[in-house]
């Protein structure tokens, strides 16, 4: 049994979190689900779900740390408290999964300096000005440098989170547990319909530009 | 601005709620989401969620009602109680939307009879044995009879949400939703990959039976 650490904070967009936590969740022989926040308590996402969480402090080594975004991250990247927790947390983990602008969060601990990685494309702009020394990918529905998994934004959590099971535990598990909740998983991490700010758009970059 | 009333319970899925929160909430300037269980306090979900939520004594008329499922909703079924009050604030609700097997609890109150409504394709046979007054559709993502939406499993009440959007807002504002969150939106609520349990099969039955 691992289990997946989700750092949540106030203004945390609630499918950024609740869509892997659903997935890695619903395989519970397997993912048990532990939820923290730097000091702990009550913490509000941007649709106004009131959750509670154990301090950061409460986080074992060798987890799998699950880090959403949404609008919370604005404030925080300029949190020098947070972001040194959050350093600790990423060093003591096995893995590290990012979702939407929780890339932000990471790129900010310096942790993703020369690896690849992606975000949020209606984001991006602000996302990759944070860290240059990232190589942001543009075109990308989720990316995989080392043990980091990045994801584009919101709903793109969700095929992330089925390609780590992937990864982990095969494709017949994942397949399974995108079927079990009657999900149509885009299976392919290439596949990105949003890049470049819609589907269209986007594929006439790949064929221009080859992106 | 509207009030989304989320009917919470121990046990309930992560995503049938979430989903629908993520999508609704994301419109602040129209709906504002609350969260309820039958006597308040923390509600935790099948993936260990823990939410604060009021009492449904709290419930304010003309709102619109979310019920989601999950395993919770195996108890309740029997449960006279919980299944009374519902039928209350469904009867003072404006709408009533259901995810997943949050239809078995709705079709219990007798609230269901004679109008056409839909259910998990894994949990079918367990739904529609509940109340065969009930007109169950099997191929549906999702299926709108009057003010009651009931939606397929799980990720199918993010496509249900998208729709009671554009049926109250337009297709605009549903698809720029579906976009904000990176979701690729199935636009029709007839299109169900997942009836009869794999898309190929379904597609043969529709073909066959012109379900």
């Amino acid at each position: 049994m691992q289990t997946i650490n989700v750092v949540l904070f106030d203004n945390f967009e609630t499918l950024d979190a609740c869509g892997p936590i659903e997935i890695l969740g619903s395989l519970n022989n397997e993912y048990r689900i532990e939820y923290f926040s730097l000091n702990g308590g009550f913490v509000t996402s941007r649709q106004g779900l009131q959750t509670q969480t154990q301090s950061f402090a409460h986080v074992e080594s060798n987890g799998i740390l699950l880090i959403p975004g949404g609008m919370g991250t604005r404030p925080l990247v300029n949190d020098d408290e947070f972001l040194t927790q959050l350093e600790i947390l990423a060093n003591k983990s096995k893995d590290v999964l990012t979702v939407c602008t929780g890339s932000a969060l990471l790129a900010k601990t310096g942790l993703l300096n020369a690896k690849s990685a992606t975000s949020n494309k209606l984001a991006f702009d602000w996302v990759t000005s944070l860290n240059p020394a990232v190589n942001w990918v543009l075109k990308a529905r989720w990316v995989v440098d080392g043990n980091i998994y990045t994801s584009s934004g919101v709903s793109a959590g969700m095929d992330m989170a089925l390609g780590y099971v992937n990864d982990k535990l095969g494709i017949t598990v994942a397949r399974k547990t995108a079927h079990d909740i009657e999900y149509v998983w885009n299976e392919d991490p290439d596949n990105d319909p949003f890049a470049k700010g819609d589907g269209r758009r986007a594929k006439e970059a790949a064929v221009n530009t080859a992106l």
